[in-house]
This record gives structure tokens, C-alpha cells and sequence, in this order.
């Protein structure tokens, strides 16, 4: 068990899989959100061709992945197991959707195993595989078409289970050196310059053009560099 | 135009698509959010049975589907364009994850039509296909490997969308209109030739001028009203 990283205690259990392409591309949505622990029930064809083709960069997914003959042989040695499906049933586990289901989820992984279980493509979990589960997950869908591709499924929880687990500790992307406020202004006051010269700024009836042309630059947030650009465009309308 | 419901303003944009099957694993993905409006942008293979079979329930989507010759032809009337990429880029329009890009891109579809675009399988879009789009999405993913399955990718930003517009079901605060897609190229193409004329653009050896033009501009995402001050200005230096 691995608690530094819960995604790692995260095993995702297909029952009963008809299209063996839809393993292969449940095992690749698993690998782009970090989660390689792919247990399979009784799936009508595995190891196949269609799977190896649609796992792309994921074949040690499928290499890893336990092949069971029972809903509770994928089950052990979890804390955790959760049905999703598409469908409300009227006795069932306790119901979440799927991403206030998420704090739950990770906190469990983070003790032990966690199992998130797929019906068939047809038809489903079946009522006796959700009684073995503690929690139902829905996925909020169109109501007129809530239909989700299996591996489509997968890669839908997968996201969240990632998005959850990052939303804690979240880096910022490297942004460039913004332009300083007296360096932007400086720009104004050039661009107002230039304006004038052109004709196109009348200073005894300026209207609100400064005011536009300061909004719509802000809205940007300049860069040093830009800001270097800009002024340079001015000098050269100068020249010409 | 559909003002009550944002999500119908959505269009997907799938440029160069390979695998006719993906565009109709894409469509099921789409419908199952309840966003139908799909565009293709020269798709190697379409229509073909591969898509068919893979939409399932959303024949509707794919018989609707607009195939056009360009991405420009695919961008015409939108006010808003995201591309969404795994690449982080050198220069790039501004940079957003998926979900906190959310807000921007139902804001935009509010008041007009909003394009998300999708790269082709192998490698994904073009640099010049980015610039087109005002901003730059990326899905959060396993960094050692982030390679979603193209329809995967379609699913998770739909389902973003669909998530984003339950959370934010409330009145959003007057903004003003949005310039078209073709409004603002046509800016950028006058701006070009008066950077050419006034001697600070050399044709012969542009380096990145225009491209750090547009970002910069992209970033503000430019009203209507604003594109005709610019335009003015331009006009007014070629007289001046």
C-alpha cells in the first residue's frame, strides 16, 4: 500500500467486459491520469488484439492486470468499493455524484484499497454487483442520452480522481515578467503622443478613446516585453 | 443563437481526424453532455461506418455534422475559440486547465458561439492552428503520460462543460459584444500591412512579430467596438 500517493491504492474493476477494445482504452484513460491497477471479471475476451490496440501506450496496464472469476475475488483486500453507473436503482448503496464523491474516495485510498466498479457495456452492474459496493457513483449526463462509452467512463472518473487528489497542493504555470505599472504607463502616455500626431486623438475633444484603450490593454496584463513592442510600433509610425 | 442554454453554443471542432471511429466515439461523448454541434475540419475518412458504429445513440450528431475545407471555415462566427492541447507551447494565447477555464468559455457562450478545438490523433495542432484561438486549454494529466484518446479528451472537456453550467445555473453580470473570429483576423491582417509599411515589420524576416502580436491581443479578447478603434488607428497612420 502506498500512502504518499493514494491514486496508487486505486484499482479499477471491469465486470463482465464484452469489447475487449474497451479494455485496451480503459487501461490508456487510466495511464494518462496516473492509475495502473486494472482488475477484469469474467470479460468475454482478454488477452485480444482489439485491447493491445487501444491500450496505445498503456500495455503494461494490461500486462499488470488481474483477470478474476468473481466481482469478490477483485473485491479483496479493498476498505472501499464503489458501483458506477448511469442508472438510480430503488434499494442501493448509499448515492453520490460523482465528484462530491471524490473526498471520500481519495480519503480510503489513502488507508487501504479502493475498487471503482464498471457494469457490462449493455446492461450495466447487475443488482447483486452493487450490493457488494458501499457507495454508488453516478456521472452527471444528459438526461435524454446518459449513455457514456465504457473506456469514456473511466477516463471521466479517472480525471476527477486526479483533479481531486491535485486540487489540495496546486502549482502555478510559469508566467512571463509582467510589464511594471510605470513602464505601462509610460506606454499610455506614448500611445496618447502618437495619436495626436496621427490625427486620430483630438486633445480639445478626447472622449473616452484613452480610457478604451486602457481597458482593453489591461484586460491583457502586459508583458515587459510586449510593452517593448508596442513602443517600438510608436517610434517607427513616428519615422515613417 | 441560443441565449437560455450556453451548451448549444458549444461547437467541437475536430481538425484532421484520422480514425473515423474516434469522430463517432466524440459524437456519443458530446451528446452524452448534451452538446451536439460538431464540425470537422478535412477528416481523412467521413462519412464512414467506423464513426457510425461508434456513435451508438448519436446518429443525430454525426448527420449534422459540418465538414468544412479549414479551421477558419470551422471558426466562422465564433466569438470565443480554445484549443485544447496536452503541449505546453513557447508562445502560446494564454494558457488555462481545463477547469478554470470553464467559467470564460460559458461566459463567451452566453453571448455568442464558442469553438473548442481538437488536434489531430498522432500529433495534435499545428502552431498555426493554435494562433487562430484566443486561449489554450490543457486537461491535467499523468505527466509521463498524457497522451488522452482523442474522444476520451472530447468527454472530459464535455463533461467539464456540463459540470461548469450546473454549478453556475445564476445570472451573469452585462459584458459587452464580443468581436467575430473574422472581425479580428481581418484587424490582424491590417495591422500586418501597416507594420510592413511603416518599415517595423520586414516580410523578408518577420521572426514571431505577428504571433506575439495576436497572443497579446488574444488575451484581452477583443470587443467589437474595440476592433473598430483599432482599425481606426491603422487607418489613420496610413494617412498620417
Amino acid at each position: 500500500m502506498n500512502t504518499a500517493n493514494p491514486l496508487a491504492n486505486i484499482r479499477i474493476v471491469l465486470s463482465h467486459t464484452t469489447h475487449p477494445g474497451n479494455i485496451g482504452a480503459a487501461a490508456r484513460a487510466m495511464k494518462t491520469m496516473g492509475i495502473t491497477s486494472l482488475f477484469l471479471v469474467r470479460p468475454k475476451f482478454f488477452p485480444h488484439a482489439d485491447a493491445s490496440a487501444m491500450a496505445a501506450g498503456a500495455p503494461d496496464v494490461l500486462e499488470a492486470t488481474h483477470v478474476c472469476a468473481s466481482l469478490d475475488e477483485a473485491l479483496g483486500g479493498t476498505v472501499l468499493a464503489a458501483a458506477v453507473t448511469a442508472r438510480r436503482r430503488g434499494l442501493s448503496p448509499e448515492m453520490f455524484t460523482l465528484r462530491p464523491a471524490m473526498p471520500l474516495i481519495l480519503q480510503a485510498a489513502q488507508r487501504g484499497n479502493v475498487a471503482l466498479v464498471f457494469g457490462t457495456e449493455m446492461s450495466g452492474l447487475s443488482n447483486a454487483e452493487v450490493e457488494k459496493c458501499q457507495l454508488l457513483i453516478t456521472i452527471p449526463a444528459n438526461p435524454d442520452y446518459p449513455s457514456l462509452n465504457l473506456a469514456a467512463a473511466v477516463q471521466v472518473v479517472c480525471y476527477e480522481l486526479r483533479q481531486a487528489m491535485q486540487a489540495t497542493d496546486q502549482a502555478k504555470p510559469e508566467t512571463p515578467q509582467p510589464a511594471s505599472f510605470e513602464e505601462v504607463e509610460r506606454f499610455y502616455a506614448a500611445l496618447e503622443r502618437t495619436l495626436i500626431e496621427i490625427g486620430f486623438l483630438d486633445p480639445a475633444r478626447p472622449k473616452r478613446l484613452m480610457q478604451r484603450l486602457r481597458r482593453l490593454f489591461a484586460r491583457s496584463r502586459l508583458e515587459k516585453e510586449e510593452v517593448d513592442i508596442l513602443r517600438g510600433i510608436l517610434k517607427a509610425v513616428k519615422n515613417s
